[in-house]
């Protein structure tokens, strides 16, 4: 029986149409059949391959019976793209965009649409996955250059990182990267009462956890009095109440103590003012956003970070540098990135390890765009403007705070506060009110005169002013527009920036497009590849759910605009925490965490806090994370950073924790166990059998499990962690929940928890809201984290449905066992689970291949360029294996086009084995091959050039060209450069 | 004095934000400074090499005093971009988006987003030019052959064009072609009185010019009487009313009398219905709109043509074929392309020159996205969604007219249509009244029980049902949800469509936006180089100018959508179309023409008219058309096209008119001259002195002037058309006012006329228009002709203001002397103007080298590829010679890349005359060189591999590589291969 519409579903015509309705449609196909990528027969022909009659045959056998769920997932009906499109329009229009004079870190700018388009709306460039390989990532390591070059230029400091996650956890790494240098084991922190609310709320909660003291003053007239060494100050310019002050005492003060020094900085003030390399600061940091990104509610912004000479070495995150390729030519990589890779477990003092690529790229093209002119006009316009609203309000009796400032106006209102701010909102603009008494105004690249205008009609209408209305109860402020003005003579910067030729090229659109062509042409992303990389589910980012994050409704959300703003954000996070708290099988879900190593803090913060708040007085503190030795490097660090101790649980030969060995160690730290953290499935990429009874012993020992949810997308509908035993998981959204890799991030990283641990969420970062004292501090600086792509996540789950989320699980398996299975001739699958099945990935041990031929891993991963690949992941979590996790993305030709690459990559090696060709001049070690390399006039390799170029046939209608030969690591971490050569680097052919 | 803002200027706050506001923002720097390529520097650079210190100076002495104009443009001031988007934004929240079911050849649809995003938003495809130059065309010629294949595979005849403009003017262009084909002298057209109201309007306009007889009538019973022989008939199959006849009879009753049929088909009943081919139709025509392409407003969409065997070489428009490379693989071309570049001239049957590229390859991507078993289960859904209304409807006591249907049923409602049309609005859709007694509603894909259900009860509320309301005034129509339906057995096509691989390999999404890069990697657009065409004007299509057409207020509009509901539309067009008489020096502008061919029959057909309204009873006719030699063999056509016969005047030594011959001609044809047609500057590239001559000559003698808009980039803000004499001139919209051309189309060429020319723009081609009973019969199917591409010519306008309009014509000119000059001493220029100075582009003369080297103009247009150009014009306006155009949006590093590039060829060609290179094994003639060739392991060149792929030492950073060898033209021109060839084809390597 088909369901009866009648008029009673039917709402009575409105008076007026709602706003950009899209009609109401149900696809052709559902989307999910475009999302998944073999068609029915292909699944078929995998099936038969396997030796299966159906998909449920397969998951029967691959999964094991004690992991599944008996309870389907209970979502709404999956949904045509169009309803979905119309059903986002519907949420964005409960959101209301104002103009945006909040500030607190966050200001309302201009994206270049040539940026917009060919940045942030192209697949070219959100679809890149990490440049962990160089080769294939010269056009956005280029890019990442830029983006340090500028944040070096701008800071006055000689090293930048290629981004961090934001403004409040760079300050919260600045003060573990201080500690660190300062080889201190005492002391004290200095933090600025002038940080901004969400800052000081995130550091003080992250070095509380850890034990660091810092003590949070007002520094205006000097450092204040500090019991023991004097570790560190961090200072803001400008201020969160607008203050530009002359920090050189500060400053000064700070060094003769010892300490050292970080500037909390604005990127577009520094175009004007005195840079903290000028001031003798070792550090600075601040939030890229202003430079192009969109306020996004939030985030994801590109914050940044740049140290002085000789603290290089600390950077937390991650470095672009420059090294030369086989050839001896300039290429791009990550310099020093195996701090990265193998980050230093327990001895971290850093879990980062996702950037915020994509932002961080949109901020360098912002200033490639406008270049060192354009950017001063524009901080010259941004302080004109806010120059001209003091003066404007001064003169109608407002008191303005500062003497100098920058772009924030801050003004005395006693008693007011509340009626200016709502007068401005009922003009359509959003001020900031710190307390019941000051307004502030953030004057930004958008400001306009009109805008002033309405902001000084309001000061007057909440009854700020001295001024009197007409009869008609209206104003006059008289107001005569802006000119762009400079900052004093003494506040002013003596240094140039931004000489690089790269920011001086590119000032025409054409010119621009071209450049941004040209880079991502360089690289391999999704749109034109396959990315086999294992435990990074690099799956469909579909357009249907990429369209939503540029409507401005989503774009130009200030995080801290009033709730009755945000109705929309708030429905869809609300929403979109239930599903996913549904899919995981925990009570609730936090989306704060803007990254997968934040959810992981946020949940270890979470286990911690109700340990301590469980604990009765006297007791011992439960401070031991148990972690298997096959963990990710991060688990160890979050853990560290979450100020438990690591304790390392062996891993038995089958890749499974070793039972015995838990029992030991639960047995020797009974009660100071707190959790134990483990990925399921692991990164061996098995569904181990014994994971309820790792729970019910750490259980039994009263400690928590933690669950990595880094390969959830092996369990979705199939398997709920928070069913197996899980206190705590965090979700990869980049992962499963298909938000794209960015080429570096953004990652979201949400925390789901249980019951018990609700109450031990991360607290809310807003101005007056929480902040650290809330159970558990905040972990990002927004509420809602990276809120601005949260619509694509929402997008997906909406999209599939429970039995499109399933089948996805279940093709994602099929695929990586029939790639496991027509490789296994060629090369060894290192681990198998039940019936000798893999589950979403699997490892093909190289070393075996190595140990006979010299041929590593290595050169298969950099041959795979040759054929067109991006390579599977490298050495993780073995050393000398390959790990392929090929997704249920991916159609049954490109899984072909790949078991083929790796199958002829297999003969090849065997013309090594058999000495047909010595190792040293094989295509594997000359791999991979520049168009110039082979079409280089003198060519005396032991193989042909056509060997070289096109090794199969269907690479002669479609080849990928890498721009550089393989490169050299070790040379490039030897000597660090991490800004942008000079152009005859490139002209000479090197940069010795 | 800056402006003084009071509060005056500031609306009082709203109840209600309005809808997507975007702030006001000044831009950091002008727009026509992103716009104009040059900086400040570089200008004063360029003009130092011509030896001149100012663009003044420069424009001066290149611009004769006597054409230029003394009262500045009269436009808006320049705004930001922000600024323009928030106007856009405002314009379009001004159009109502509705439910769209009035059909008449316009149906929603719904674009695949990866589609939307990949192609309608993607620089790689909308910045191409037309496939002159295959090798660097191959992947958009791909997509095209694609098209073809869908509408040769759904009309099931052997070959189709590439696109025609619309619907409306591709029956016209059947008429003629069934003309062409049945070579008779005398003779009727039978057109069958169901065809769409405005493809009546325009084909009988269009056959009433060139003096076709043609009859209207209802064919539902079989053909009416016709005196004389029958040329042709035209039957519509889904009819304007929606009858699905059956067409047996009324074909083979045709045949019987020795005629030609043509069917005018909906492309996606096709996929269920009996197609022309098997009806023995010769000819079918139709829309491809509904697949996948937005209503736009009425345009662009992309319209078909296709032919059975015999009549291929009769066929208007472009064809691609399928021809092979140098090296023997196949490769894809236009197809009796010479047809199209040396048009039939005063013979013409057609004037078609301009496709719709870009619309083609959306549908064509939509039926590779759905495959056969897609597009037929949309088709089957929409059917079903018909049958359901009709059931539902006829059980509420309506009368549907139709036995047989497909999507549109018509139903009879004595006098009560109005109302119900205007409860259908009330609820959110629009129907379609052809009458008061009646009204139509077509289903698309977009279709949902609940619109079925919302038409019902406004059905119910118009009072044209038997039901009766409840106590509360609501109706309940009973009605139960749609299923898929097939057509009646004796109506269903017997034969499968689509079986080529390309429909069945691209289902997911991730394997469609590989397919779409891939095939755009093939090509160079202007995202990668400059195009240096003359009289093409390929400038910067700013993103900001094309963000807007994507939006569903502008994008979702039906063109028959009543005016309370296309307001912003409205305002748009008078505003854009003022702004254009204002820069023209015209009285009206009218934008509905919606290619430059069509703009220039609109002209044509104005001043026929004119004429005809002024003749005294007995006069003789004014039908001549003057037309120089040197013109755009479309110039002849269109004047074929509007009945007038052409004259040759003949061309003066230096390129001009000659003015003894023109005299002559108007001495002997006087009062029969009708117009002088000319183009301004001329297609030579100078400004001619003697224009304001040559129109005072003509109008002494009776005549009108036609001024050619084609060159208008060389006179805005300089000069006016309109006052240089014209009394008509069409525009190329997608040259001087920044529609991209999209690989071959859309265009749009607005029509401008003098006062006494205004009523005869062309008439409303509206079901209920003026049609062709208007002065002038309309030329496109559509009012506003292209609507939905307007917004960019607007934006341009809008974003430049008086004097970056004025600027980028000025810079132009400079650019075209810069590459002039540096050229010259390398490649003689052929003609220049005053001052020894060029206009806006430059024809290089190689016929002087060719004579003696035998490396001719067509070697350096293919060599240049090599280098990573696109060719400039190849042998037109003169053959054996190069047209180049810079245009404003090069940046002097691009136009020094390509003089470089010259320079170097140069050197090549030295080479070939030394006797260093036999000619026949030069690079010059063995050129492009793709990546294979170069690396092949043999190699017997008498120049090197790096000679071939590397001659200058940019393309070591940015190569582009030819994806085959020059293509054999002649070859593919004697074996016509026109859909998709086998794949085997491509796997031998051979057509053969």
């Amino acid at each position: 029986m088909e369901p009866r519409v009648t008029d009673l579903d039917v709402q009575p015509p409105a008076a007026a149409p709602a706003p950009r309705p899209v009609p109401h449609t149900p696809a052709a196909r559902d989307f999910a059949d475009r999302h998944i990528g073999p068609r029915g027969d292909e699944t078929a022909r995998m099936l038969a391959t396997l030796g299966y009659d159906s998909l449920d045959a397969l998951v029967d056998a691959a999964v094991p019976a004690t992991i599944r769920t008996d309870r389907p997932l209970d979502l709404p009906p999956a949904r045509s793209e169009q309803q979905v499109l119309a059903d986002l329009r519907a949420l964005a229009g409960r959101n209301r965009v104002m103009t945006q004079m909040i500030g607190q870190g966050y200001y309302d700018t201009v994206t270049p649409p040539v940026i917009r388009r060919n940045v942030l709306e192209s697949p070219a460039w959100y679809t890149a996955y990490t440049p962990y390989q160089p080769e294939i990532s010269q056009g956005r390591l280029e890019a990442l250059l830029n983006f340090q070059t500028v944040v070096s230029d701008l800071t006055g400091l000689d090293v930048a990182n290629a981004s961090l996650l934001d403004e409040a956890t760079a300050v919260a790494e600045a003060v573990a990267l201080m500690w660190r240098a300062s080889k201190a084991s005492t002391g004290t922190v200095v933090l600025d009462a002038d940080l901004f609310p969400q800052t000081l709320a995130v550091t003080r909660g992250r070095a509380a956890a850890v034990g660091l003291p810092v003590v949070v003053a007002d520094l205006t007239d000097g450092l204040p009095e500090v019991d023991g060494p004097l570790v560190g100050v961090v200072v803001q310019q400008v201020g969160a109440s607008g203050a530009l002050r002359d920090l050189r005492p500060v400053v000064a003060a700070a060094k003769e103590r010892g300490a050292l020094v970080t500037v909390a900085a604005d990127l577009l003030a520094l175009t004007l003012a005195t840079t903290p390399g000028e001031l003798g600061a070792d550090v600075a940091v601040g939030s890229a956003q202003r430079f192009g990104v969109p306020l996004f509610g939030g985030g994801p912004h590109a914050a940044f970070m740049a140290v002085r000479q000789g603290l290089a070495r600390t950077l937390p995150g991650r470095l672009v540098g420059v090294s030369v390729d086989a050839d001896g030519a300039p290429a791009y990589r990550l310099a020093l990135q195996t701090r990265e890779q193998h980050i230093r477990r327990e001895k971290a003092t850093s879990n980062i390890c996702t950037a915020q690529a994509l932002l961080a790229i949109v901020a360098s093209m912002y200033a490639v765009f406008h270049g060192p002119d354009g950017l001063r006009d524009i901080a010259r316009r941004v302080h004109g403007h806010a120059v001209a609203l003091a003066e404007v309000l001064a003169a109608a009796g407002v008191a303005v705070e500062h003497e100098a400032f920058f772009d924030t106006v801050r003004l005395a209102v006693p008693g007011r506060a509340k009626d200016v701010v709502r007068a401005a909102a009922a003009r359509g603009v959003n001020l900031y009110a710190p307390d019941a008494d000051h307004v502030q105004v953030s004057c930004d690249e958008t400001t306009t005169d009109h805008d002033l205008l309405r902001v000084a009609l309001a000061f007057a209408e909440g009854g700020a002013t001295t001024l009197t209305p007409d009869a008609g109860g209206r104003y006059s402020v008289g107001f005569v527009g802006a000119r762009p003005a400079d900052l004093p003579p003494h506040l002013t910067r003596a240094t140039g920036y931004l000489a690089h030729p790269v920011f001086h090229r590119y000032r025409s659109e054409t010119a621009m497009l071209r450049y941004l062509r040209r880079l991502s042409d360089k690289d391999l992303a999704l749109d034109r590849t396959m990315i086999p990389l294992g435990s990074c589910t690099m799956k469909l980012n579909a357009t249907v759910e990429m369209e939503p994050i540029s409507w401005p409704e989503f774009a130009s959300i200030h995080p801290f605009a009033p709730h009755d703003q945000t109705d929309g954000y708030a429905a869809l996070v609300d929403e979109l925490q239930r599903w996913l708290a549904e899919i995981t099988g925990y009570a609730a879900v936090s989306v704060q965490p803007n990254a997968g190593s934040q959810g992981e803090l946020a949940g270890l913060l979470a286990i911690h806090a109700y340990h301590e708040a469980r604990r009765t007085p006297g007791a011992e503190h439960r401070d031991i994370c148990l972690i298997p030795a096959s963990a990710h490097g991060t688990n160890a660090a979050s853990a560290a950073l979450a100020g438990l101790k690591v304790v390392v649980v062996a891993t038995a030969e089958d890749g499974e924790v070793d039972l015995g060995d838990l029992r030991a160690k639960l047995e020797q730290h009974g009660p100071r166990v707190a959790a134990i953290m483990i990925t399921y499935p692991s990164t061996h990429g098995v569904y181990e059998e014994h994971v309820r009874e790792v729970c019910d012993l750490v259980h039994a020992a009263g400690g928590q499990v933690y669950i990595d949810g880094a390969n959830l997308n092996a369990l979705v509908g199939l398997a709920r962690p928070g069913e197996l035993g899980g206190d705590v998981s965090h979700l990869n959204l980049h992962k499963t929940f298909c938000i794209p890799h960015g080429g570096g991030g953004p990652g979201v990283g949400p925390v789901a928890v249980a019951r018990h641990l609700v109450p031990f969420l991360p607290g809310d970062p807003r101005p007056g809201g929480e902040g650290a004292a809330a159970p558990v501090a905040p972990v990002s600086a927004a509420p809602w984290g990276s809120a601005g792509i949260l619509p694509i996540s929402w997008a997906y789950v909406a999209l599939m449905g429970a039995d499109g989320l399933r089948t996805a699980t279940e093709v994602a398996v099929l695929a990586a066992n029939y790639v496991a299975t027509r490789l296994a001739p060629h090369y060894p699958v290192l681990y198998t689970g039940p019936n000798g099945l893999v589950a979403h990935e699997c490892i093909l041990d190289l070393r075996p291949i190595t140990r006979a031929t010299g041929v590593t891993a290595e050169d298969v991963a950099k041959r795979l360029m040759d054929y067109g690949f991006h390579a599977p992941t490298l050495s993780f979590p073995v050393p000398g294996t390959l790990m392929v996790e090929p997704t249920e993305s991916e159609d049954l030709a490109e899984l072909d086009r790949f078991v083929d690459a790796m199958v002829a990559i297999r003969a090849e090696i065997d013309a090594v084995e058999d000495g047909r060709w010595p190792l040293a001049d094989s295509p594997l070690r000359q791999a991979p091959h520049t168009a110039a390399a082979v079409t280089a006039d003198a060519w005396d390799h032991a193989y042909g050039r056509e060997t070289a170029a096109y090794p199969v046939a269907s690479l002669r209608t479609d080849k990928y060209w890498v721009p550089v030969r393989r490169i050299d690591g070790a040379r490039g971490d030897r000597n660090l450069v991490c800004s942008c050569p000079p152009v005859e680097a490139f002209a000479d052919g090197d940069l010795a």
